[in-house]
């Protein structure tokens, strides 16, 4: 993949693995936002357009960061993976010397080699991966919908993990879109909060609640804010996820959150706001970042999979070949749900 | 005291404490920021002035909520507080009885009765405790000395613990002034981190160097961003501690976070930022308010202060009826250090 | 009541509620195994004999700390409680000044005011509440159902929190009566765990199956221990929760913990075992001691009732002039279940 | 080295780095107790021998895990070390893979690799380290005071830590050996605890308040217990560290645990006590095990080496050839302090 040019399918040898290297033959890779991003080569950050090669992507590279599939060969210190095994690819690689790979926190290390991003990923036959430990086994649930999991799955399970909400929150979510959806979903299964989703489209919305959510306001209500504040019992929520991430979201949940609140902001959408500084203090809010998740959390989401207490779920399938129109199909918001690729 | 009037002196009936109450014959009150922003009425928040009455403040009050003094009679259900006890008031009284008062965290009550604020304080004679509890025993030190731990200190103590700084840490502190200064002492008792402080004053700026810091950075230097970077090794600031809190400090402290950085909040100066959102998942930083701190760590404080590891100094002393005096002196930024009056 | 005589009914005046007080109409209180070592006097310590008069007890007291009823009349400081309204009390209080109280863990306070153990319970017509922060508005789910949410269900709940469990762990559970049946509920209703349930009653094991847990082993079988060892992959328990806390369970649970696994403690059967002591950092294991929860932990576990996802029981009903029977048919073993008694 | 046979000298092929590897140079090795149990086979468990090989050690093995040396070779793949570079090893690698190694605590893995233990160590001319990461430089301090800084002083720094002192605790520490001594130090270092170190040696005492106790109590006193508890403030200590963990000590430290205390087990003598299982949850007390501790903390405790807050301190040398000496030294207890063979 190349910014902004049609992808090419190109006939690469077949990778060896050596040492704790495995390789997997592609079963199925999700179709994500992070790709198109990458394909039009950067973010708008509010005030510019944040270029990912700025970030330390080298074009050209093969994208797709959610990758299942099956182990044909394994490198002779591999452990515990075996050919024939059904895996789920973690793919936030980290440099492993870092301060966040030290505690395990590879998707937000200092110098990442994210598989799909800044090496080549799961648009292809097979996919190379570095290290054994890099791996989960799929079993008891279908391989194919496990794919999501590695990323919009996981963003949305360490989002609602680190906003810390607990069976007396009140918790605001915004964007019922794919992740917002997946988000609701795990608050149901990891919690017994009250759960209110907002988002601008009452189909969603409907949808949101019958994954979990407790209550549902569309936010083109001109009485969002105060309906809001009337479902968190009047002091607003203790916790605010924002899927979404653009200004009117942001500046709605600064609207309802209460003191001591927190504001995970986890959509990448861009834009800029005002931040009232004495406010901050005043109020002892937390605004902070949640981006992908770790390997761990990965393979606790596995688990409520297998559990059947969330249901990832495959909305429409591309070949190999239809990869561009797979990506424009996303970009022109064609797609609900999640969309893979079938090598 | 009433918004923008002198303060007078009025002849009041000394209380008579009864069940848990506590009157305490006031030795010492500190003279504080907070007194001039509730004799002002209310702070400027960037897009317009946030006035203490619709904080809840209710006027005429007595100002005062740094108190420290003798107990001279106790009410029938006091335990573990005698009469002749010299103690210091903690004056970040919540209602007991929301969800942070319920985890001992007063301090960011919803409804606080803060003495000196929403409730009478120690610009007085005498100071009625409404429950023992608030009391914490002086022994060991100089008990006027102790005043300002009980606002100025405390805050300062709580962000520094709030900020997550480490011995690993490079710890970026915002404003050498009364705060700063007690910042970068406690800093440097309580972690073992590297320690750099910025202020625009090279004065203050030396003093915070003999009081623990590392390094320090004039922030009018055109080069003090690319300064406070390599002072902490390339990568930024693991901890930001912004004891001003102003548009100008907050920005430079957005520059030099580091990828998974903290931001601590802490000065009322007031304004506003543009904040951009995408860097804030993208850099996974934590944007955080601190506020006082809670009584617990006021305890903590006292100790650091008896072995000597933290030195309050009183700069200047006022008797009761040249409250209006010290007001004004400290308005026109005549005081350096902390004021205390003597009633 | 007094040890080892029957309970007598007294006439006493109701009382009036005051200040902070709240008076309540029994609608119903819990029959609990406390309740039991108080009559008797005291618990065997494995060494010996530890009389509750030692722990502070005062006779003669009126038993019962489970206790719902309806609030009737209010002192003039309450706030947000009103005449008329359904409540589950906390009865774990705590002097309010010590260390846990401060950070609102009553349940292990220094010198702990429990109701129906060191003050006057709900075996009784009224009950004089020393403070409305002590209630809990039940809406929504049965009333009598929600008493033994303030021992038993909080007991479980505090434990479960405190094992650390998560969706990766492999969590074994000693002792399937009342107690650990509740464990499992919620165990299954908080985490996502592997769910082991051990008794020596093939019976309460299929209720706990049945209940959430994922697989059960009878420790009487020689091979027990081997077996939980295979269902926890061959590793070990990551945590193990014993609530019954005799020799041979928690012989069992050394046995069969994983290096860095938790075992928390809760069972009050008695006993002692011999701990070798240089497994205790070669393994790196932490043995833990639970007690009751706290005030927020009882209004989580109100949550979870009334959402459905764990269903206390009453299996069996007495008045109050029937109380020395419900403590004769506890001890006989002849309760399944939780009792209660209808003042 | 092989259980219970004088060590011997061989001369080996100076091994060559590849990949992530670093050949470094030993400039001194620390002789630790552990090298004595690696050489007597085993530990006494209180019921028994627990084997070095049952634990999975293969003999013969190079013993030595605190070393210091001068990278001379590095690897291709080797990032951040360059040779000639003074640096400190981490020898309690684990397996990478495991729960414990997934966040950084390699020194609780699964399954072992440390150096001079499971793999050769470093009484030896070179030592090849498995990976660059493993490496932290020393820098602004003497380099062969840091080789115990890898185990005794990491121990000691994590057990501290693991025990959750803080300003406010009474801490109560057993042994002022080489280990507690370490411990004292880094007690006062990062805590601004009440320290009370207990041992049966008056001259050790001594030299642990001048390293920063506040209190010293001979437990061959008589009345020891006694004097802990008053020194406690009558309530016990919050945090017992035992750095003996030896049935004396640790029955004395059950003795004066307060409610909600933490007993942190460290040494390795060995032996069993008879617990009382109801004592546990009734003063919800927590018994933990620490063992040695994960390389963040060791580069922690560099730093406050570093810094001059703690003082390693070498108290004898030997070369190579003298190794048998000085494991017949330390075991003939003739080593106070710590001391190195100098390859």
């Amino acid at each position: 993949m190349e910014p902004e040019k049609p992808l090419e399918i190109s006939e690469v040898q077949t990778p060896k693995p050596t040492g704790s290297e495995v390789l997997v033959k592609v079963k199925a890779v999700g179709v994500c936002h992070s790709d198109l991003h990458l394909w039009e080569g950067g973010y708008d950050t509010g005030d510019g357009f944040m270029k990912v090669t700025d970030r330390g992507v080298k074009f050209p590279v093969i994208p797709g960061h959610e990758i299942v599939g099956t182990v044909t060969e394994i490198g002779s210190a591999v452990q515990g993976i075996a050919v024939g095994d059904n895996v789920l690819v973690y793919p936030w690689i980290g440099c492993g010397n870092c301060s966040a790979c030290r505690i395990g926190n590879d998707n937000v290390c200092d110098a990442p080699r994210s598989l799909g991003v800044f090496q080549n990923g799961g648009y292809a036959e097979y996919a190379l991966i570095p290290h054994f430990k890099f791996l989960a086994k799929v079993t008891g649930m279908d391989l194919e919908a496990a794919a999501s999991l590695a990323c919009s799955g996981l963003t949305a399970y360490n989002a609602i993990k680190k906003s810390g909400a607990t069976s007396q929150s009140n918790v605001v979510i915004f964007g019922a879109g794919g992740l917002g959806l997946m988000g609701v979903q795990i608050a149901r299964a990891i919690t017994n909060a009250n759960i209110i989703i907002v988002d601008i489209d009452d189909a969603k919305l409907q949808t949101a609640k019958e994954l979990g959510a407790d209550h549902s306001v569309n936010s083109k209500d001109p009485e969002a804010t105060q309906k809001i504040m009337t479902l968190c019992g009047g002091k607003g929520a203790d916790c605010v996820i924002d899927f979404v991430n653009a200004p009117p979201t942001v500046k709605m949940g600064l609207a309802i959150i209460r003191k001591r609140g927190t504001m995970t902001l986890v959509g990448l959408f861009g834009g800029a706001i005002e931040l009232s500084l004495v406010s901050v203090p005043l109020k002892a809010i937390t605004i902070q970042g949640a981006y992908t998740g770790n390997y761990n959390e990965m393979v606790e989401l596995l688990n409520l999979a297998k559990r059947g207490v969330i249901n990832p779920i495959i909305s429409k399938r591309y070949s190999l070949s239809e990869a561009n129109t797979a990506l424009e199909d996303l970009k022109a918001r064609k797609i609900l749900g999640r969309a893979i690729i079938n090598p």
